[in-house]
């Protein structure tokens, strides 16, 4: 087969520029793996005249993304704008609809339509690949869909915004503030537009939902995920955990239970030992869980512009080779609609609170938590400081949220604790 | 497409006994991800009537591999015999000739005949897949061959026998040395009949011979590898190395030099906070440098039936799912054979002596070191024994591997040294 395969690329930002530049630099070795040339028709972005360091001149420019991708010699319309919806979706779409197959990197666009997009692709027989949409040049989709094909999966974790385990790290090594660790982040540019898709684990939430939807045969559904950011995280829980030997991580959680899919996206302790913990600044890593493979652990730079194109260009490759394989790995109409569980599995708790130097304070929150039915693992009290209130570390047996809501309302009742305790989830890794 | 995809499984050790109870107990999984039905249509191993704790009699039995892999009901041979030559290589051949893909987990028979087996099914329009042959359930020939298919490779390390690893991390852990460990993993069944293949690093560079020929298109040559096994290794440079901030691992690195190709397996040093340093026990670890995507590590469980048998089960259903990807990611025909790097790249080292009680020892040392152009790092020597000898242990910086053995011969000759000096490789991670 030595037809070309001829892309034409939507979006020449980082990631686009990127893509052009490895088409041109790695032809060679692109058509040996390939077995047949890979080529650029034509590319599309807002402004035509901006200088992106990498040579168009060659290529056919569109103004409008929905025309290039039903231009005829295009064979795949790389989408690479980002959006959830607007000129992403409607090229997409198009393309899709005129037989091309797609590859794309946008989380977004994917997390909310997905499925549709999916079914669409399936029914005009056009491929639609996202490898750099999830934890960058990680290829953590293809390992899931095709290396662990045959297992029935346990679980996915994954720390799969790079921003937020900065911002984490970074605190914990200059020991400052949630608040001066984001004005930094923003100051350097490592924050999105809208620093909440980041902060908020909005970005990480979509990708852990292509996941989950990989991993259990479902349908994608970002709107049932538990979503929690990093804005409430204070450099004391970050501090104190370590001293119990535990870092503090944004960690996706996607797992089937007796109860429903589990999917949530929010701040847990992992313990400081292990992979996940050992984590440092911007760099993504997943956990793969499986019933045959056990645990499998990816590494690797979650985005900037080598990582995310190096994935868009397996995708590429991929269809070059002639590789067909279904959206989420099986056929788009036989993934069913996952049920959403209505409360996460047991867990131990990290709990942190300020205790009032009060006789019979401790006993006090130790009984209520007895009363809820939280047993306690480990507890820490630490010296009263200057402001009489003397910081409370407590590690509880694994306990259901439920159980421990209640506590922590019986708790803040008590009087004994200046204001409510903090608590948070220690994920078994 | 709801034809099956049948399978004939030739060898019933732990790993196709694996395969038989995955593809039993996940039908409808492996349906649901394939579009197809995978079946068995019959088995091959050499005694009948060994339970093997999987249920065998829907399947037919044939006492000769050739003769499973011929059958006309028959689409895949799955080679889980093992052995570089005799009946694994015979049924691989005949399968091919017969123009059935094949699947196998066969190492050493890939790393000394895959080039000729890979021309073969490529004349034939066979798939011969191998992903269970490298690092068991870490789905790393496929990360290597699709996911990092738009990189140039620059580097591939790996830890990839687990053995070797459980052997050297007990040691650090027990402080005991390296042949009481042996005896113990030989007790626990840890080891090859032939341990060597093992501890000499011949099972692991079988591994690597076949990523180094993925990662730089070239034909397999196992035989142009460095190879070192962990025999000598003393517990004294696993505890002081550790004094340094570094572990001893067996470590394989391939990478394309301007000296030609380099493939080494043997004993290094790596910094203990590096994923690499931080391996512990049986796991297995494969790092991937591309120039686009960084560096990609990858994680899990080395052997073993499950780990095993999901990668073979991998491979089953890429081809269920009409996946085709030549052998080693291009066309066998297109690759080159590499030329060996007769000198490894310069590196740091990390050097150990017992230095005699006498004026001017450390001088005569270091004045060694100098003149052959090795320049210190850092050193340290500690206290005189009651035998009279001070343990030395230097740092070099980067230094090409000539110059350090003159050095070393140059300090045997001083007359200071007792013995002669250990010299363990530093590999940047």
């Amino acid at each position: 087969m030595t037809t070309p395969l001829r892309l034409g690329i939507a979006g020449l930002g980082t990631v686009g520029a990127g893509v052009v530049k490895i088409v041109q630099r790695r032809a060679e070795l692109l058509q040996a793996r390939s077995g047949r040339p890979v080529t650029i028709s034509a590319v599309s972005a807002r402004n035509r005249e901006k200088d992106r360091g990498v040579r168009l001149g060659e290529y056919d420019w569109e103004d409008d993304p929905v025309a290039l991708a039903r231009r005829d010699d295009v064979d795949v319309f790389v989408e690479l704008m980002g959006g959830s919806d607007g000129p992403a979706k409607a090229g997409a779409e198009a393309a899709i609809a005129a037989g091309k197959d797609v590859v794309t990197a946008n989380k977004a666009m994917l997390a909310l339509h997905g499925q549709e997009l999916a079914v669409a692709a399936e029914k005009a027989g056009a491929a639609l690949r996202f490898e750099a949409a999830v934890a960058g040049g990680i290829p953590v989709v293809k390992a899931l869909t095709e290396g662990l094909a045959g297992n029935e999966v346990q679980r996915v974790m994954g720390v799969m915004n790079g921003t937020c385990n900065y911002i984490l790290t970074r605190m914990e090594h200059a020991h400052i503030g949630y608040n001066a660790v984001f004005d930094e982040a923003h100051k350097l540019g490592y924050l999105e537009a809208d620093p909440n898709l980041d902060v908020g684990g909005i970005d990480a939430g979509h990708k852990l939902a292509l996941l989950a939807s990989i991993a259990f045969g479902t349908q994608v559904d970002f709107h049932a995920m538990e979503l929690e950011g990093i804005q409430r995280i204070e450099i004391a829980d970050i501090e104190q955990a370590k001293d119990m030997g535990f870092r503090i991580k944004l960690l996706g959680v996607a797992q089937m239970t007796g109860r429903g899919l589990e999917q949530r996206m929010s701040p847990c302790l992992v313990p400081e030992t292990s992979p996940l913990g050992q984590l440092e600044a911007a760099t993504n890593m997943v956990v793969l869980e499986g019933d045959a493979v056990g645990q499998i652990v990816l590494r690797g730079a979650g985005a900037g512009e080598g990582p995310t194109a190096s994935a868009v260009m397996s995708d590429i490759i991929d269809i070059a080779r002639g590789i067909r394989v279904s959206t989420f790995g099986q056929a788009a109409s036989s993934l069913v609609q996952g049920t959403p569980a209505k409360t996460s599995v047991p867990a131990p708790f990290y709990l942190r609170m300020q205790l009032q130097d009060k006789p019979g304070a401790l006993a006090k929150v130790a009984s209520v938590l007895g009363d809820a039915g939280v047993s306690i693992d480990r507890m820490r009290q630490y010296q009263h400081g200057d402001d009489k209130l003397a910081p409370v570390l407590i590690v509880t047996h694994k306990t259901p949220r439920e159980a421990l809501d209640t506590a922590l309302d019986g708790i803040a009742g008590t009087g004994v604790v200046e204001g409510h305790p903090v608590a948070i989830r220690i994920e078994e890794v």
